[in-house]
């Protein structure tokens, strides 16, 4: 049975030209890029070659780019910094980010490195500005912004750049976990107030185990792991060259293909929304889903019944892949902590639905139709 | 012109065998591991039968294996959460490790959240065992002994279970930086006084961006990596699958072919000791050489003149890759800490050779015949 993937918001296929750009690396061109023998030289000029790639299309410096082990080391490194290095001594964050940034957040307010406010959300899931500039305004200390560009499970995008001013009159430190859209928006960071953003390789048809940390440049920090002397002396451990190429390869080929993909996908979003609205009557959606909104995501409720509790089984049973909300949280979680912060309405069923370039409208009218059946 | 790559302590090529069984993964079988859907558990069940196969080969439980991006995490991890979980306040190391570990244990002094004392080395390079009892009995403070089990740069191999049993009796924390014998020498962690070891797949022909930390049943810590709840809540990001499925295929590689392979290299090493003495006239060997050693590094030493200064860029134009040290610190360092410590003598040069299954004994003729020339 021909499976359905509508779980891009957790994890993409590779691109077939990003492993053919892997290859060389993964047979070959093997050289440590720390070594300076030429073989290894190699090995450092496709890192800094991948590094200039990524920072050209972000709009930033390639001095500010940093290659991490994924989106999670990259908030754990710059949410550490700004309270160890950059005296941010309280943190404002949200209710609805991902676990990579709530559980450092939580972990440092527990040790006492930093308090910690949580800003308000509207009923439409957005950030409440007035709140987060309200936090900001009666805070004694410095503060850090950590507040994610997309949500993962609902879509919501935060509006970067009034945060972004919010920070600067306030004089705070600014992350944004933006796993959700590197390599599926266009950044400007250069004039964009910001000082930490993050990247997951594998979240835009990119290799798994690699992302990015952006670090604006008029900051200094530490680094987080500590040893050798890579990535100037901020990322200790030999690097993952194959995936660091892959990285590069991904954000220029979805960079290159930006208008036309983007658009594809949005009309499979809204064609998955038109004929869920038409063929099973009581559905609604969760967040700001024709607003400000990932183009990637569709966040469906359901009425809650025996039938549509097991709805995430039946759907796997008939080969379909979707998902409850977040996958790093699946494993531990009785349910999303981002539906319960937004609409915690015990009588409804979320599922999330994720798209990528490589979905058709044939496979939404296959589950649509499934759903039918399921609901 | 053919490469000769003389190197196999920085980085290996992947055997071809582990890319065979990282490419389903790089391809068709993209699933998260933590989504709940049987396409995301195929990934998790792949995941989890690495860890099996790992653990097995260890002789430790598969709960006591962590997956990490790399040695370098491992090391900082176990040195962390030694301090900050465990209670250790003073941190025993020694003056050729890693900056792996070394960065993060001055890191963790000058933060004040550990003492750190360095144990004496002998003369041939090992650590002094009389002054390693004499520095934890003096200690006041709960000790972490962090001594690596095989010097990357002279190849001397430490007395794992001499060290855990003085560990033992001053029930101090011992973590091993196992990064150059994992996937090199058998291990029987069950039967071994250790808490924390670690190890990186591309020192054994497995990829580069992935490596494990076992921890010791009998201790508890928590993540240094925080967010999603991989790992058993331990090692928080979505997994590198491929890297992981590599780093157990490599692994078992290296097991089953143990003697073969390990018998072939060390006479590989021997014969180019020989072969140097022979030809070089004036040649001596850091490390203790012929004892208890690593039998995939060679570290040479010439007299210092104006042609040997320039050896390693001379081996380099003739397309011969060794080093001068560890590479994960040629980018920053005027010379090697490990043979500052050992041999500081400035008129000699130091050359580590580094061999694996690859080599052949042509290609040591041809080096030392091109040594005679360079030198």
């Amino acid at each position: 049975m021909r499976r359905i993937y509508l779980d891009n918001a957790a994890t993409t296929p590779l691109d077939e030209c990003v492993l053919d750009a892997m290859m060389p690396y993964l047979t070959s061109q093997f050289g440590n890029p720390s070594s300076i023998y030429s073989y290894g030289r190699e090995s450092r000029l496709a890192i800094e070659n991948a590094r200039k790639s990524v920072a050209k299309i972000l709009n930033a410096h390639p001095a500010e780019i940093f290659f991490t082990s994924g989106g999670t080391e990259s908030s754990n490194t710059a949410i550490n910094a700004s309270v160890r290095d950059l005296g941010c001594k309280h943190i404002i964050s949200s209710p609805v980010e991902h676990h990579a940034t709530l559980h450092t957040v939580e972990h440092l307010h527990k040790t006492g490195e930093a308090a910690l406010s949580y800003v308000k959300l509207l009923p439409d899931g957005h950030v409440d500005l007035a709140d987060l500039e309200k936090l900001l305004s009666e805070s004694t200390d410095k503060c850090l912004v950590t507040l994610m560009h997309a949500n993962n499970e609902i879509g919501n995008m935060l509006n970067i750049h009034a945060v972004g001013e919010l920070c600067k009159k306030y004089d705070a430190i600014f992350h944004s976990d933006t796993v959700q859209t590197v390599g599926h928006f266009p950044f400007d960071l250069r004039n964009t107030y910001v000082h930490f953003i993050t990247g997951a390789g594998h979240k835009f048809h990119g290799p798994k185990g690699v992302g990015i940390l952006y670090v604006n440049e008029n900051i200094k920090i530490t680094p987080f792991v500590h040893g050798g002397s890579q990535e100037r002396n901020m990322r200790a451990g030999t690097e993952n060259l194959y995936g660091i190429v892959g990285f590069a390869k991904a954000l220029e080929q979805a960079t290159a293909n930006y208008e036309k993909d983007s658009a594809y996908i949005k009309s499979l979003k809204l064609y998955m929304m038109e004929q869920l609205q038409q063929h099973l009557g009581d559905v609604s959606f969760n967040g700001d889903v024709l607003g400000c909104s990932l183009y990637t995501v569709l966040n469906a409720s359901f009425p809650k019944t025996d039938k549509s509790e097991m709805l995430l089984f039946s759907l796997d049973i008939n080969n379909i892949c979707a998902s409850g909300g977040s996958a790093c949280t699946s494993g531990a979680d009785a349910g999303s902590h981002v539906i319960r912060s937004i609409a915690n309405d015990p009588d409804r069923v979320a599922v999330r639905f994720s798209f990528s370039k490589y979905n058709t409208k044939e496979e939404i009218d296959e589950v649509v139709e499934k759903l039918k059946t399921l609901i």
